[in-house]
């Protein structure tokens, strides 16, 4: 018998190169699910809001948010990634590749792709491929990470260092996979909330989706848990007040899935997110906090053998409490604007007009 | 390509009379929707409840909770309708037609059905039917509803003023068409929690239903997410602060059903809103508020045809911060007591003895 | 007419021994639940988190946790049982006997199988049975829990006392009837996220489940409303902020809950509450509190017949706003240790290894 028969989470020594981890626990997504994620962020996206929308133009049913998934993949990484970790650092190769809809069960594995121990023989950074899988094997979504993690103890020897060739974004070519072959005509635009097809979009363009979202305690707590995300600093009020902020930290992913949720206004045609092909927590956020979001227009892109849908690559950058009429992003000095608390690179897809 | 692609919401001088909106985005609701319903207002009315409660008395199955589809259907009208209004001043005519079920899309129109430009210029009233549709293209519920809106010019000329002649209530021979011709005799009145039924309760007659119910910041914004409305007022602390009161507004309909859901307790057989007759929120409400509620029996009608139910006409009443004890409404000179924030006239259907 | 139509609860001497009570609202739990309970507590055990690994080992999909069950039983009993309770004294004999699955309708009745009034002539203790039945009539869970309940009038005589015979345990040899016969071979321990089977723990042995998590006002009220538990303190802040406590009180079931998740941190393969032997809240709970638990293993048990699985009889301890790492329970003068909340006597179910 073991020592003690609670999981201390891995430390940087624990990670071997190759690694696979096979994480707990299996989670049915279900409607209770979709509701849950509705009434915590508020998106309002036509394809994952209803099913006749959906079933009208291709889908079986209505699918459950792209990020939903993300975010229970992501929550069964951290009791085995994050739980020692000190810093989540970026996210980089995101495809999302399947469908995922209510009902579908989500497992996920975890492949150390690289290791790298920081000069002060304290911390390293673990890579990782997170793959999320549903109950008939397919993947659903994977993406890579990269966490700082403390050692155990300071004197245990470093590893090889490896650091993985990331891709700078995920290729056009392989985006759309989980979007079955659109009946575009049968788009209704009216019911979708926005005249605007992928056509109608211009890199470069800049689009401030104006409306700010207040967080509570009870909503980042609620969601979190949502997704069986287990790391303390979320939940612990007690150890917190103590910790460096004097508070609980809002999960991240929230951040994601409101600054998503905010623009619709502006990009409500945009119904799917293919990949996420960078991302970056710029700084904290916290109840009490309103969050406000901007998009840029990175790069337009045909999807080889598609008519029926595009992918725009777009910057989506959150802020809280400035509104972003001012498009606050980096300083001269490259520095983050000091309400930038998000920095995402995204490819998103949506309809083309009709030859 | 437009200068923007946010949604700027209309203005008093885009609305056209007789102008049919078509309003984004359809929603399909489902269990979750209804379980979130029931955690934020703890409703107890067995029909909602209990799929074998509705079976035994000859529904398919529990329908969802009346409000549920009205506010549902509500929220999308929210950025076409009442993104630039300055108050929402009432409502009639209210009607629930189809009963909604778990997996029902619903979907909205609105027809302008009158205008009438303020004497200030500046702002102008707009009154609009909305019509909740399913995804079979049954209507489900109607209302008019009329709002006061701000005018984007002030030198816009103002439009022929139409205000339309909405009936004072709804005729008691149109209600009880989303209720099935029930079998009472199955109806289990210890299980529906209470042993009053249609035919004893008299015109006049007074309930203070007892309990207050507070309202947290996180409850009203998850409430107000969940059907998709986007008002301003009710999710962004940063400008509330600064604003009128100094902070969020709670969405109106989420004290029509904190009230709804104490009317049980005094009404507790009341198993569906028919109608809504005529509506008015008084005062705002916000979070750190108990709100309480009281009814009194305004009309008592027989429907045509149908010895199975019998409809109550009863004015709800809610307050904040004060019991209803003494039955808080209006003072002698007619303006509504301080604590009084919803006056509602509803029709409501209960089961009749046997003959 | 009766002079009131609402519902004034019981007081101790509208209880007569043998009596049988039966409950309104009878409830359907659905995935919409399932979700909810998870975003408010975050268990993690893998049966009730996945239809695919509970069909793997012999359920035919995942049921829904036991104590969501248990707390929409309770529920149904305040409204007649504890409206006017001043403590809820303790709990035994609970036994879990049916899954219970999405879709299912929960219906309450309770039996007095006790009455003894109090020495001040004040209050009196009400013992009862209560049972949930879902809509075949199955007995699900059933469980004593007794009362202490004012009197309406001092002057009403006392009824001759009875205090039931209450087992100290739940006997193993009825444990385990919820369980249908596992496929032990198919339980993947990587997925449930531990490696520690029913042979794996001792008698004596403590575990510390090292997390914290703290309570809000808006996930308690969700939570209490969810089961359509209707007890005033937890709700009204208007007239608790002039109570004894001067705020509202956690219903003692999210403590219960909330120290169940927190358990999975240890007690990753006990993933079914078999029984609850006993049980009491020691100390109440308030938002802002965080609650942490500890787990002592009292008594191992073989389940006559069944090879499967086994039972492990735990003290489950909660506290608040103190850690478990000194496992706070008892000072030498037998009190409780100020910070403990909750004092929780289970069995608890988990896979054996094979032969």
């Amino acid at each position: 018998m073991k020592a003690t028969k609670t999981n201390p989470g891995n430390y940087f020594e624990d990670f071997k190169f190759g690694q696979i981890l096979k994480h707990a626990t299996p989670r049915t997504v279900t409607v209770g699910d979709a509701a849950i994620y509705m009434s915590l962020y508020g998106p309002r996206f036509a394809v994952q809001s209803s099913d006749a929308f959906s079933k009208e133009i291709g889908y079986p049913e209505a699918p459950l948010d792209d990020l939903l998934a993300f975010h229970v993949v992501f929550g069964k990484t951290v009791p085995d990634i994050s739980l020692n970790a000190i810093a989540n650092l970026g996210y980089a190769d995101g495809r999302f590749l399947v469908p995922v809809y209510p009902g579908d069960t989500i497992s996920t594995t975890s492949e150390v792709i690289g290791l790298k121990e920081n000069s002060n023989g304290e911390t390293g950074t673990v890579f990782v491929r997170s793959t999320g899988r549903n109950q008939n094997g397919d993947v659903v979504l994977e993406y890579a990470r990269w966490v700082m993690v403390r050692k155990r103890d300071k004197s245990s020897p470093a590893p090889a260092a490896v650091v993985p060739d990331l891709p700078d974004r995920v290729p056009p070519e392989s985006l759309g996979q989980a979007v079955p072959q659109l009946n575009v005509s049968r788009y209704d635009m009216d019911l979708a909330g926005s005249p605007f097809l992928w056509g109608d979009y211009a890199v470069g363009e800049k689009i401030d989706h104006v409306d700010g979202m207040s967080l509570e305690e009870a909503e980042h707590q609620m969601a979190t848990r949502l997704y069986q995300n287990t790391a303390k600093v979320h939940f612990n009020l007690h150890t917190e007040s103590k910790g460096r902020f004097g508070k609980r930290i809002v999960y991240g992913g929230v951040v994601i899935s409101l600054a998503r949720a905010l623009s619709f206004n502006g990009l409500g045609n945009a119904f799917h997110v293919a990949a996420i092909n960078a991302g970056r927590h710029v700084a904290p956020c916290f109840a009490g906090d309103t969050v406000y979001a901007w998009s840029e227009v990175l790069e337009k892109a045909e999807i080889p053998g598609r008519t029926d849908v595009g992918a725009l690559r777009t910057r989506l950058v959150a802020t809280k409490n400035e509104n972003c009429a001012q498009l606050p992003y980096k300083t001269a000095d490259g520095k983050y604007a000091d309400s930038v608390i998000l920095d995402l690179d995204l490819w998103l897809i949506l309809p083309r007009a009709e030859a």
